[in-house]
């Protein structure tokens, strides 16, 4: 069996972007011609009963919103905005009416917040309870933020706190459209994407996205409350802001001097903590040091995530 | 437990189109503004191990190929033309990379039949294998035909011959994709969509959304050569044609006029077989003869099939 991402670039390597697709798999949606001056972004990800959420555990109205909810995040990464819904459901046999009435009211909510659109779907009998969003989104051709172009000594941001997860936060996140539009409406971002696996493993695909490597800061890594609270069940809260997926905030870089004037911002941004958590840098790989100051190389204190 | 279509009216109704949204829910695909000229077609389908195929019978290329072919068909209903595939799948753990790339061989096959882009997907782990496939195409705006649009005294015409699913032919058929683009070229076709539920389900749905009736011609039922081999295990052959489902031909219908001129074609539509089966009616509901001559009403002699 391979790793996720092994078959995503077997994947990828065997369904080659015709000339006219901007972006085709690799990003967090793919990046097709609409007109002169717009991009057309497609992006879909399911979740599924017993891995995503647990259907006994979490209510309908949190599964329906979280289905939309990791889709708009990844037309956030893109710097776009998002237009239409089409749901694919899988239901067991004798499911409750109930629940799917339910299941379609949290996501009916949030695709009001966002004008959203569910223009379609379909229904399948199934043994596990699944649901694949679809989002179709639109982007003006100068605000696209791809995740390949990382340039040598930009500052990474990230927004939000993180290893916010753990408490079950990832089911009530809200994606950050509206900071994404406001990041690429008033600077120049180079790259972006969304958390969706914990900032080392998405750093560490921005990077090689980009054929980069980055210098980490560790004081400077938002930490989550949550995450602080987790100490008592000697969790590191340092490691699960680094390693903790289903954050669904963004990572960012931008050259030093638009870091400078992102960095002046009075209420971060749109009163979303923001945070520069490293430099981008030449040669490829993810190493950490203290601080921006302090530029002594420390060693990964834990094991198992060696790959990155 | 609501019934399927009932289903789709609840949330139907839940989601309302918006204004800027020529078609929601509620047609072979979702139509949104493009451009002047044209429109944005989106459709979604799954199908899910165990239902609509089964892992250990079907062989992994079968089941990529009708993962796309059934959205393609989508695509076909509304005259378009498909663009971009996304391929969200549901793995279970310890799947074997080989059958996932046969998989994507079986539909890398399709896709390059008629030129589709597969830019985008998403790997979930599910305890059930399940493919939900979308696909963006695109129409012009003087092509489009919906399920709405059907006219009293139009002709009814099927492609192809009907009932062939029973012997597993619904895992290998081609949309008619060519066929439908030659017809809202050349024709105008006021009403169309595919026959995923079997005619008389799908008859019934096009008839209702046009807000009008039918009367079925029986003797000029196309049946499939594998609906009257059936014949030997006491299965009706035309109630097979009539009521198998995932037959994936195209129902449409035209004026009487307009179909004089599809019947004089010399070759059936592109070498595909063409029948026109009845006569839109201005009353609901569907009723039958034996042909358009013999005026006398039929009753319609299965049990089970009430409902439409």
């Amino acid at each position: 069996m391979l790793s996720e991402s092994m078959l995503i670039e077997k994947i990828r390597s065997f369904f080659p972007a015709p000339a006219k697709v901007r972006k085709g798999i690799g990003d967090d949606a793919a990046v097709l011609p609409w007109d002169k001056r717009h991009e057309l972004l497609l992006t879909v990800d399911a979740i599924v009963d017993g891995v995503d959420f647990h259907l006994k555990q979490t209510r309908p109205e949190a599964v329906g919103w979280k289905a939309l909810a990791i889709n708009l995040s990844d037309i956030a990464a893109m710097g776009g905005l998002p237009l239409y819904a089409l749901v694919s459901l899988g239901i067991p046999a004798g499911f409750s009416y109930a629940w799917i009435r339910r299941f379609y009211a949290g996501m009916k909510k949030l695709a009001g917040k966002f004008r959203v659109a569910v223009v379609g779907g379909d229904l399948t009998r199934s043994k596990v309870f699944f649901a694949s969003v679809t989002v179709a989104g639109r982007v003006e051709k100068h605000k696209l933020v791809l995740r390949d172009s990382a340039k040598a000594g930009d500052s990474i941001f990230v927004t939000g706190r993180l290893g916010r997860s753990i408490l079950e936060k990832h089911l009530k996140f809200t994606p950050r459209l509206r900071e994404a539009r406001f990041l690429v409406e008033r600077f120049k971002i180079h790259a972006m994407m969304d958390l969706s696996d914990g900032l080392m493993r998405d750093l560490a695909i921005l990077m090689k996205e980009s054929k980069k490597g980055a210098c980490v800061f560790t004081e400077d890594i938002p930490v989550s409350r949550e995450a602080l609270r987790a100490r008592k069940r000697n969790i590191s809260p340092l490691r699960s802001a680094l390693c903790d997926g289903e954050d669904f905030e963004l990572v960012f870089t931008a050259s030093p001097g638009e870091a400078k004037k992102i960095l002046a911002l009075k209420h971060g941004l749109l009163g979303t903590p923001l945070s520069c958590i490293g430099r981008v840098k030449k040669s490829p790989g993810i190493v950490f040091q203290r601080s921006e100051k302090d530029t002594e190389k420390l060693r990964w204190p834990w094991k198992g995530y060696e790959h990155f």
